[in-house]
């Protein structure tokens, strides 16, 4: 069984300009290899509608699943429940249920219902709603899009209700071996790791120690014995590496 | 004059997986919005060589710039330069030019100069190389794409090598103001503002302040008086906002 494929779309003018910087496509790759879903692309775009729109429906045909974060509040730049509309070819408009929800979250807090607020309450006919337990305002699914807000808080609240109703796959093993060495220095023992081991996917992650460079080799595998044997040769090939 | 257009390609399964969070792509945004460069896009992808060589095809394409991560190391899942070579249809192999600032390099520091390290060296024909002072093994550009390490201390001192042989446009300039109150108690305020002012890009960034919502107004043009116009009106609307 192969596991279910997925992309995320992470909306916003301001991760492009650099003035904010994303933290949920991180959250979603983690939270998604744990679910046993791959996620095979992020992509990241602006506050245009045509872009937004022609993104979805490219990624919702080419993966099992799509994540959007941004563009669902309540301000004139929040487009992304309209768009994911018009990439579907569904009608949109505020919808009783979620109308209902937000009512009785501001009824309780003695916040007047405006129009910019009812906005949140725009859903595509036939979309599922995403429970929102931090401000209430839904998220929702159409098809195979799952859209969330930006605000990290409230879209790892958002993935918390949604992740349990989507099936995920096996989640594949895996073993670390940390080296004070250069990648230079290691290229060719992993090569004979990956040529002996062709179940094993074989990682390499440099990075910059203070004192020099270090790498993470990383082996993964569904198989627990394939993985064993290939760990077994990299604990022979480099002795002083930690795990 | 309108600015040039960038994407940027973060490339490695260990961002997709989520075992390494990508910082490169917010130090890039950060830098080409100082640089006038409009960053338009962001694709992470993992190590599959036909997914960055059709990647990078599209996005050299529709973009002026595009900015490559990942990938250019010593190891068997370094495949980057080879598939920039193949979405061009250029030849690659080790260049004497590289070779030789790798060799001097490692002379320098009494290392072995391996077959792993000289595949660092493999640079499409054509393309001209981006200095790398922190460890020698350079980045390359060929045609409007732009290769460079994912280790984020090589990538940013390679990127500085390359932004001032890029022309760039003219800078936004901006404004923002803070407010302490949830995006639905401004989003009609906002909206005249908007109206008001067409020349003027508004954003409304929110945020959980711990007591509550807040939000961040950004306002952004090139030109400074149509700007303060719009400034004028905002603080009026919201006088208790902190700029």
């Amino acid at each position: 069984m192969t596991n279910p494929t997925a992309a995320m779309l992470v909306i916003g003018d301001e991760i492009l300009s650099g003035r904010t910087r994303d933290s949920n496509s991180h959250h979603l790759a983690g939270r998604l290899t744990e679910h046993g879903i791959d996620l095979r692309e992020v992509r990241f775009i602006g506050d245009d509608a045509a872009t937004i729109t022609a993104t979805t429906r490219e990624l919702s045909a080419k993966y099992g699943h799509v994540f959007t974060s941004g563009g669902i509040g309540p301000t004139h730049d929040d487009i992304t429940a309209d768009c994911i509309a018009a990439a579907f070819d569904t009608p949109i408009d505020v919808r009783d249920d979620a109308r209902a929800i937000l009512a009785a979250h501001y009824d309780a807090r003695g916040v007047e219902m405006n129009d910019a607020r009812l906005r949140m309450a725009r859903i595509p006919d036939g979309a599922t709603l995403i429970d929102n337990p931090v401000s209430a305002a839904p998220g929702f699914s159409l098809q195979n899009v799952h859209v969330m807000a930006g605000v990290p808080k409230i879209f790892e609240a958002m993935l918390e209700s949604l992740l349990p109703t989507l099936t995920g796959g096996a989640r594949l093993q895996s073993r670390s071996l940390m080296v004070d060495r250069g990648e230079g220095d290691i290229a060719e023992g992993l090569s004979q790791v990956v040529a002996a081991h062709p179940g094993v996917s074989v990682g390499s992650y440099p990075a910059w120690g203070g004192a020099g460079y270090k790498v993470s080799i990383v082996l993964r595998a569904a198989d627990e014995s394939a993985l064993e044997a290939a760990m077994a040769q990299l604990r022979a090939l480099f002795p002083e590496g930690r795990e």
